[in-house]
């Protein structure tokens, strides 16, 4: 099986939205065996719309559309879908209760426009929508198979998991998909293709891709199978192979952030961590709090921008960022320790660094960041240089800072 | 002049990369004045690569393609390029020197394969990578123009920047596209929808879009004239009508984040501010460092994760916690007021709530969020619900923490 997913939005074709949705549809129609072959986005032109459901459904034995079902003047995909099928509104009852449902939360009454969301097409499956106001309709026709969905993203997610996914699941397709991918950091692309020798022999027919990011080169393997068990014996096999020749850059599977790597290993040790952070600026923070149960082991962070604060709120001695400024070596050091030592934890990490795009010299070039650790044993810091964008320098110094942790609790040089 | 921008790679049809590129790309052609009417993304197959290069330059103008340059063996956007066009590849002294250039930087000697990044499709104009080791290809062939790039996001920007984006403005194509974002948050889509009234009135056939994000709703006004005094006269009279119905709610324009906004607010009335955050994470920190510059008013940050945190570093009375519950107006505002004290600072803002999944319970549901504000005038704290996302209620409250301060300097009630 076939499958085309399709975005609508005049704000998708002029640049201003990036378009996320695609990749979550793709992602849950691949774990269903279904292959897709094309994304296309279009405008929110019901011509458009129309001459783009024709070609695709001819190409395709499933579509997934998403966008252009909200409540103003320019969401025209509920008229485009019904031009395509030749059929016309009826209210549904269940998406009329939804909509009032959902304005109740907002303590107001509903308006025409929200009520005129319960209409939908004549002769589809109707998609509740659990987060919004707009439903979304399945059409099942001649063996293929068209879902039209919200553009707002949480509800279009909780559609496709709630409905368009266990609808394949439940009709299975004859061939299992399957990915694994391994996540790596600290090592460029082409060197990381090296240190992996000789590709044929380790795929035995798999396919590799490699795929960087600021924060590493992420593996992904694929197969294709008649059933589950080869296809997995096959992933496992050459995810040995891969671990045997780079184990050293690898901190983790299947899109796994480091910081759930980390957040387990702390967990595990049953150790604390505190984080004093300046170039990062609370970035190194927000990624360990964005892992569910992290009041566990992260107890507070220090965002010590000015001299001040790490003077005061970090007890860094002034003559040392006088003798050696604040970006430096020893600056990195008194930070990573002196936040474990307020907060009391185990473990102690601080970034110093010059983000840029001002503040540089020749000495201390913008993308210079120093890394420090600090636990009851050690306590050390690390020079890298990030390059000149100031989101990118920040991102590559929160990663670069949270695999020092991963690497020093492993015994990894 | 019609456009397409085609996106290669098997990582975005399965789902695990999120085209950003596109948005990227379709950004710089609409500035040119070419309409953007389809993007595309295909897998890293040789033939599905030539057969959409064949359906779109059939009808379109313009191709943008990124992806699949690189060095390792999944790369095949150049070898099909070759096909389509009918050409071999020869060898770039100026792009050898760039791959030694680049590769030197990381300390070791070029590989083989570094260097066959140097080979290019013989009869194209080579797009210098300063910032990678794949140079991009520039067709002009019959009127119609074929730009390919790599994949890395940030190569792929120096080249639409440097190359492909200049050399349509030196050819200009006869029409001005002009859009205008208008910035709103705190106000549902369809609420203010209806805020705005008749749009016919108000838009002179103008295009208006409503953009929701997690963060706001965004406005974009587009319109498409013969001359660009022309078109910014509507947009400007377009702007007027929709800032009179909705002024409370706009805080910036053009894709401005509100902690750019605020920044200048801050630097303009010579304000310092410093935050403690608790279920926001280092989330409000992160924003407002984003901003080059930020460290003339942005003091520090305490991220209190522990109720010990909160009342070692912002001088909160235990017993406050004890009484009321650490998500609570008085803990909120308590921190509000503590951490500006400490830092010394003219505002300090606080975040404390349930970000989820667990932690919730039915007086103190996940979502619940507390936000305080503090000035030498005033301490007060507002309650939120954000819902039940642990990143989206983290996104939600960083944003209305940074919207309150703007509402206070501001005097909106």
């Amino acid at each position: 099986m076939k499958a085309a997913v399709i975005a609508i939005g005049d704000e998708l074709l002029i640049g201003q939205v990036i378009n996320s949705n695609a990749a979550f549809i793709a992602e849950k129609l691949d774990a269903a065996g279904i292959s897709v072959e094309e994304m296309i986005t279009v405008g929110d032109d019901e011509e458009a719309i129309v001459n783009t459901l024709h070609r695709s459904l001819s190409e395709h034995d499933v579509l997934c559309l998403t966008g252009g079902l909200g409540p103003t003047h320019d969401d025209l995909t509920r008229s485009a879908i019904c031009k395509f099928f030749k059929t016309d509104l009826i209210l549904n009852e269940e998406a009329l209760e939804n909509v009032r449902r959902i304005i109740k939360r907002r303590n107001v009454p509903p308006t025409k426009l929200n009520e005129e969301q319960a209409l939908v097409p004549r002769g589809c499956d109707v998609l509740q929508n659990s987060h919004g106001t707009a439903p979304g309709y399945f059409f099942h026709r001649e063996g293929k198979h068209v879902a039209v969905m919200p553009g707002v993203p949480h509800e279009m997610k909780a559609m496709m998991e709630h409905y368009v996914a266990p609808y394949f699941q439940e009709h299975p397709v004859g061939q299992v998909i399957r990915h694994r991918t391994i996540m790596t950091t600290g090592i460029p692309e082409s060197f990381l293709f090296q240190q992996l020798g000789n590709l044929d022999e380790l795929l035995e027919g798999a396919k590799l891709a490699f795929l960087p990011a600021p924060t590493g080169v992420r593996l992904r393997i694929s197969v294709k199978e008649k059933d589950e068990a080869t296809a997995n014996r096959k992933l496992q096999r050459v995810e040995e192979g891969i671990r045997k020749k780079a184990a050293k850059y690898i901190y983790g599977v299947e899109d796994e952030e480091l910081e759930q790597v980390l957040g387990r290993m702390l967990t595990e040790r049953k150790l604390t961590i505190a984080v004093a952070e300046s170039c990062t600026g609370g970035l190194i923070a927000d990624k360990i709090t964005d892992v569910s149960g992290s009041s566990n082991y992260f107890e507070r962070a220090i965002i010590s921008y000015s001299n001040q604060s790490k003077v005061e709120s970090l007890k860094v001695r002034m003559e040392l960022i006088e003798t050696h400024g604040a970006v430096s070596n020893e600056v990195a050091k008194a930070m990573a320790e002196g936040v474990r030592q307020i907060a009391g934890t185990d473990i102690g990490i601080s970034t110093t660094g010059i983000a840029g795009p001002t503040g540089g010299s020749p000495e201390k070039p913008v993308g210079l960041v120093w890394i420090g650790y600090s636990d009851k044993n050690e306590t050390l810091a690390v020079k890298f240089n990030f390059g000149d964008d100031r989101r990118r320098v920040k991102e590559r110094a929160a990663q670069a800072a949270l695999e020092l942790v991963r690497r020093r609790l492993l015994k990894i040089e």
